[in-house]
């Protein structure tokens, strides 16, 4: 198995790794495996915390949203109207109101808004749900990254004004930038072009990361609506004055394109390879009994002392321990513990890294510690790792005639105008991912009218 | 506020303990605010433990079903088609194979079984999923008890043969009992009459509990399929005489009924009372500020204490006492402390009981363990409260003539046959529930024909 071409590659390692069947017969619609759904999971467990943290409440909103509400705003009805699931008859009734399967929960949310907001007390709202959405996708679908069911993550907060829902924004940042952090995925933070936003959005921010394909893999989003949506679906407050005024809002989203992610930037040839702050199994033991000598109470033990920190798993299968090595390999768990007859003679232990193939030995008497380091550093060479790569495929171009079909993501000057960017995108056959959001050079040309500009992205993208 | 009638009581309880709100525009279709939201992923939490504990494996499914798939095994139709949503749409497009939303999940998984079983060593197969499930009610909807969406939480296994699948349901018993005790939920486990069983099983258990209207309310139930879904699905495995056999299937489950049941055998008039296992907030610690002594310091080091054990909320809020009593009653609280003046200088803590109102006052120096106590002393009293209600609530009845139309649940002899047992039905306006699993009295007269029957069970259900 080779890593090129890489989406023979991706779809091997998800099948091989036990994450997503893709035979179910809706295409698109995938099954979550057991292994897979567990690490969903543990990355879903990453983004409850920290909205936990930052005063964000859990809902669960109904799937269906009923036709008359879904047309309430009407850019955000352009943007999704192609590619909504229209459920019109239960049972063998025609329902008098057909409804459709949520693509996204503004219609669901908003007409509720209305009702729960009423005074300057009730605000900020801030609320999220970790759900299932649907797009009837016509392009074509990948595991984890264009799938016509999805597993998403929204929120959506009510600010009394535009300072409140930057503030929400600037929040909304912090949270992509420890969740990146916790599941070891760099990415660039850009400012989508006009054209680009999400339906009804005032202006959309994206973190965009690298995949080895070359293509970027959107990641994280984050909208400013101010009160495109307020609006429509007349969510007002009484200010402290008695007077009636318009919510500013913001939404969040994330989906299990972060766990296709971490499949695509981390993995090998050998399978996955997990940050360990998702990781199902952190640790594996594995036994290697010698000439008889049989070694499961030290396993046993083993496993006693690491299981109050950390997630271990003893493999005491009847199998021979290379190939207990080729599955948790393929599984992609962090750090393997090899326990054979002179281990324990001289009280000690293997380690064994996945992410570098390092191996050392390390005193049984300081394990849990040792354990800690290990797990804590290849989390650290993993981000870096990436970091690297993502900042090296960053190619600064000064010229249309620069600019190249290849892998990578193109920096050039733009103007901000969408004539240019239109040129670029049917020039390089790539995307306008938009402006740096941070780092932007603000005194460059457009490459295209050679007018003064910023900085932008252009990459080929999922 | 008065218990009766319970359905007012009912909705009133759910509504202003913050649980779901019904005011979407889809009727049956309810919001999940984050209390009930909180509430439902503790029981899911519960149930979790338990599926691992006994070697089940979780997964997710598509909630969309293929119409082919559906109409595999006919009685399953038969029982389904009146109540499912159908997708017939998708963008403007008409679906060349209509879809329907997920009522259950045979119809999508065994397909999928069909492929995964092969041979004995895949068997048995053992996995759950805790979904959203939806039916097309027309009956009147109430919330957790008859919705359109559903939570739901569904097992699937397969075995080699009739044992296996019998030595499952034994298990499924078993955790059927672990989680009613954990939940303070009594109930009866009961054959299903033929004419109720789950369309397509050979027969159906199902645990009836007893709510404060009379109504029963079905909390689980368990199937036994034996090879009628094998065969339509095709789902065979090789033996080891390299024979290909189908194999028997059974399907266990529970939905957020339980949460119902919940509200309703534990509720009184001033709210909610949790059972300490899935309380999303064990104890409430609320500071006593007396004359301008500020309690605060105490309060905080007494959350410390408590919350590596405990979850404990430490409610300060700039309202009156009396006040944070009001809510924390209404939302279920099991423990609340009092922390006044007199409290800290005496050293000592005051807990006051939500399911009795008794009030004690135990040393600081052992809190921890008298929270404990206290909190394990909840559990017990209100599992034996509702069972001795639920115990009492049986009225063994030896005549058509005796049979009223009361709240309760008659115990009557039934000789099993289906023209007396609608007789029963008829007669009482009452539902037969089944032949109890246990304790069944195999010695009694049919209360219609007089021939020999066993003991059964009718009751209003919901």
């Amino acid at each position: 198995m080779q890593k090129e071409p890489f989406s023979e590659w991706y779809n091997d390692v998800i099948e091989r790794a036990g994450l997503s069947d893709k035979r179910y017969s809706i295409k698109g619609m995938n099954i979550w495996l057991p292994y897979g759904w567990k690490l969903m999971g543990n990355i879903d467990r990453v983004i409850r915390k920290e909205m936990f943290a930052t005063d964000h409440e859990e809902v669960c909103f109904p799937t269906l949203i009923p036709e008359d509400h879904f047309k309430k705003e009407s850019e955000h009805i352009k943007g999704f109207e192609g590619e909504v699931y229209w459920v019109t008859h239960g049972g063998k009734d025609l329902l008098e109101r057909p409804m459709l399967l949520r693509p996204t929960s503004e219609a669901a949310m908003y007409p509720m808004f209305s009702i729960w907001v009423r005074s300057h007390a009730d605000l900020p709202l801030k609320i999220f749900q970790i759900i299932n959405m649907f797009r009837y996708e016509t392009k074509q679908t990948r595991s984890f990254i264009r799938v016509r069911e999805c597993h998403f993550f929204e929120a959506h907060t009510c600010h009394p004004n535009a300072e409140g829902a930057e503030a929400q924004i600037a929040q909304d940042i912090g949270i992509m930038k420890r969740v990146g952090e916790q599941l070891c995925l760099p990415y660039l933070l850009v400012k989508r072009p006009e054209w680009d936003k999400f339906p009804g959005a005032i202006y959309s921010i994206s973190a965009d990361t690298l995949t080895p394909s070359g293509r970027t893999l959107q990641i994280g989003t984050i909208h400013q609506y101010g009160e495109n949506f307020a609006r429509p679906y007349d969510i007002t407050y009484e200010d402290l004055h008695g007077q009636h005024q318009y919510v500013h809002q913001t939404t969040y989203g994330m989906s299990e394109r972060l766990l296709a992610a971490i499949v695509a930037l981390h993995g090998d040839e050998k399978g996955l390879v997990l940050p360990p702050s998702i990781a199902p199994h952190q640790v594996v033991v594995i036994p290697i009994p010698y000439k008889g000598i049989d070694v499961t109470d030290e396993c046993k033990e083993i496993q006693r002392i690491l299981s109050p920190q950390y997630r271990v798993h003893l493999d005491s299968r009847d199998v021979r321990p290379g190939s207990k090595y080729y599955d948790w390999e393929i599984k992609g768990v962090p750090l393997r513990l090899e326990v054979g007859p002179r281990d324990v003679e001289k009280k000690e232990v293997t380690l064994v890294r996945r992410d570098t193939g390092e191996k050392r030995t390390v005193p049984r008497d300081r394990l849990s510690e040792a354990v800690g380091d290990c797990l804590r550093s290849i989390g650290e060479d993993m981000r870096k790792k990436a970091l690297g790569r993502l900042e090296t495929s960053i190619i600064p171009i000064d010229s249309m005639k620069a600019m190249e079909k290849g892998n990578g993501i193109l920096k050039a000057g733009w103007c901000g105008n969408e004539a240019c960017g239109l040129e670029i995108e049917s020039t390089s056959g790539m995307q306008m991912l938009g402006t740096p959001l941070s780092d932007s050079d603000e005194s460059c040309k457009c490459i295209v009218c050679g007018k003064p500009g910023k900085s932008a992205y252009v990459a080929r993208t999922y």
